[in-house]
C-alpha cells in the first residue's frame, strides 16, 4: 500500500488572506496554505496535550504564541538550535537581547523550541523515531496555531560518500538502506509505505543561494537514512561489526552509484510526514567526512563547529531572501 | 538468519579476578565475567573516538575513569538520569557533595552521562536509533575500561495495557510490533534477526526486590517496542491517524493477549545489544497511562513525577542488596 504518492493532501487553494506585515515574501508569489493534520479524531479533543513540548491547547494560548511562523528549522542537537536562533535573530536584526532567547519547552528535556520573529528553531533528537514524535507534535502545533505557508527544513550533520568534508548536500530523495524513496511506517503492526518526495523547486532555490554564499560548496543529491550510525550505515568501527572493509566499501559504492551522497537518520520521516500533510520541506545536511575514507570522525573540535554552521548560514540566508532583506 | 540465538557470545568462564572492594555482591555468587564486543576489526584501530560522549581512548583513561563500573543504568531523558546519579549518590552514602556531581559528556549534548561509585547513570534519548548509537559506544567504553561483571538496567516510562497508572513492568520479553521477541537490524542493506532475550533470573529478583518497597505495584510482563510514539502505538491523537477507536482497541487487546503490559520505544534493541555481547540486562518501565483508557498523558505533573521515580527507587534497592548495604 503506496500512501499519499502522487497526491497533495490537506492543500487549501483558498485565495490568500492576511499574515502578519513584514513575514511575506515578494519573490516568487505563494499559495496561501492553511497547515493541515491528517487526522479526523483531532477536531473532538477537548484538550490537546504536546506531551513532549509540555505545550497544550488549554493551557497556552497557541495562535498567539505561533501564528506568524512561516520558517521552521530543525535540527538533531539542542546547542546548534539555539545557536541557529540567535544566528536568525541577529540576521534579522530583531528587537531585544540575542541572549534573551528563551527555550519554549523548558519543562521538559526531551526537545528544545526557540521562536525568533517568523522563525521557529526546534531540535529533534537523533534517529526516525525521535524526530517523528517532534513532528507529529509540531504539526499539530502549527495547526492549532492556525499558521499559513509554512516551510519546513531540517539542517543536519551526516557522512558523505565521495565527497570533500564539508560539502553542503541539499536532498534531492531522501531514500532508505535499499535507495529507494520510501518510507515505512508501522500502523497497528502492519506496514503502510510512504513517499518521501520532497520539494523540488525549494531544493533549486536553495542550491541558488549557496552560489552567493562564499566558501560553501552544495550539490543536490540523494540522502539515505538509516536505523542505526554504526552497523546501518556500514561502520567498521561499533561495538558491533559482521563484515569486512571490503564489504563496506562495495555498499557504499552500490548507494553511490543509485545516487546517494550522504548519510543520516532522519529525513525519510521527516519528508514522508511533510509530504503527506502538505508541507514544502527541505532537507540540508552538511558532510562530516568521507565515508569511503573512513568511519572516525577525528576531524578537529572546531572544524566540526564550522561545518555545522554551514547549513545553518544557508537557511538563514534563504530565508532573509525569502523576507525581502538579504543583501 | 537469526543471530545470536541459543548463544551466549563473548563470555568469559575464566575464574573470579579481583575487583574493587565494597562492590562485589555477597550474594549469590556471580561469575566473573568482561565485557565483550563482537567486532574484530575494533583492536586494530589506533584510537577509538566515541564520538557521540566526547571521549576517545587517547583523551581519556577509560579504564581509570570506568574501570570499576559495575551497574549501568540507562533512561530516556537527561534530567531523570542526573536524578538517578543523586539519588545513587544518597542512598549509597558516597562522599562528596551529591550537587557536585558532573556530566561526564558535558562537551556533548547527545547524552548526559553520571558516575557514582560502581554506578554509572546515562540518558539515550528516544527511540531505537538514538539508544542504538548510545550501547554501541557504552559497550566500547565498558571494553575498553576493562570492566567486568557489569549490568545494565533500563529504567524508563511506558504507556501500560490493562494496568493502573503507576505500575512498574519488569520486561520478561521484549516484542515487536507484531508481538515476536526479536529484534530486525539491517546490516548493509540486509536484515539480520537478533534474540531480544532479557536475564529471567534477574528479572525474578527485580519482583522480588519490588515487594519489599513499600506502595510499589511491580509485574512481569511483555514488553512492546515501537518505532513511534503515535501510529504505531495505536494512538488517536496525532498528526496522522488512519484508524478507528475500534481498530486501535483492537489492536491493544491482541497485544494484551499475546502477553503484552507495556509499550515504550528502545526495549527490543537494547535486549538484543546487551544479549549479543553477553551482557546481563533488565527493563523496568512505569506505566504512565492506561492505554485501554485513553492516549494523551493528562496526569498532573507531580503525579508523573512520583511515578517516574518508582524505577528508580526499585534499582537503587536492587544495587545497594547487591552491595550487601541495603537494610
Amino acid at each position: 500500500m503506496l500512501e499519499g504518492e502522487g497526491t497533495h493532501p490537506g492543500r487549501d487553494a483558498s485565495p490568500s488572506q492576511g499574515t502578519p506585515s513584514g513575514t511575506r515574501s515578494p519573490d516568487p508569489p505563494e499559495r496561501d496554505e492553511a497547515v493541515h493534520v491528517k487526522n479526523p479524531h483531532l477536531d473532538s479533543l477537548e484538550e490537546d496535550i504536546l506531551y513532549h513540548f509540555n505545550l497544550g491547547t488549554r493551557t497556552h494560548n497557541l495562535p498567539e504564541m505561533f501564528g506568524d511562523i512561516k520558517f521552521v528549522c530543525v535540527g538533531g542537537s539542542a546547542n546548534r538550535m539555539k545557536a541557529f536562533a540567535q544566528l536568525i535573530h541577529r540576521e534579522l536584526v530583531l528587537p531585544g537581547d540575542v541572549n534573551d532567547i528563551q527555550d519554549i519547552c523548558a519543562g521538559t528535556d526531551r526537545y528544545s523550541m526557540y521562536k525568533v520573529g517568523p522563525v521557529l528553531s526546534m531540535s529533534h533528537g537523533m534517529g526516525i523515531p525521535s524526530i517523528s514524535i517532534m513532528l507529529h507534535e509540531l504539526i499539530k502545533l502549527l495547526y492549532h496555531a492556525r499558521c499559513r505557508d509554512v516551510m519546513l527544513f531540517r539542517i543536519g550533520t551526516s557522512g558523505g560518500i565521495g565527497l570533500a568534508p564539508g560539502t553542503v548536500v541539499i536532498t534531492d530523495k531522501a531514500v532508505d538502506s535499499s535507495f529507494r524513496p520510501r518510507f515505512e511506517q508501522v500502523v497497528l503492526g502492519n506496514v503502510i509505505v510512504r513517499s518521501t518526495e520532497l520539494d523540488k523547486d525549494l531544493a533549486q532555490e536553495l542550491l541558488s543561494c549557496s552560489a552567493e554564499i562564499p566558501d560553501l560548496a552544495a550539490i543536490i543529491g540523494d540522502t539515505m537514512c538509516t536505523y542505526d550510525f554504526y552497523e546501518g550505515q556500514g561502520r567498521l568501527d561499533g561495538a558491533l561489526c559482521s563484515f569486512s572493509q571490503e564489504e563496506k566499501l562495495d555498499y557504499l559504492r552500490k548507494a553511490y552509484r543509485a545516487g546517494v551522497r550522504n548519510i543520516e537518520m532522519e529525513s525519510t520521516v521527516f519528508a514522508a510526514m511533510c509530504h503527506v500533510c502538505g508541507l514544502k520541506a527541505a532537507v540540508i545536511c552538511v558532510t562530516l567526512l568521507n565515508r569511503f575514507e573512513g568511519d572516525q570522525i577525528s576531524t578537529p573540535h572546531d572544524v566540526l563547529q564550522e561545518y555545522q554552521q554551514r547549513p545553518q548560514c544557508l537557511v538563514a540566508h534563504f530565508i532573509k531572501k525569502r523576507l525581502g532583506i538579504a543583501k
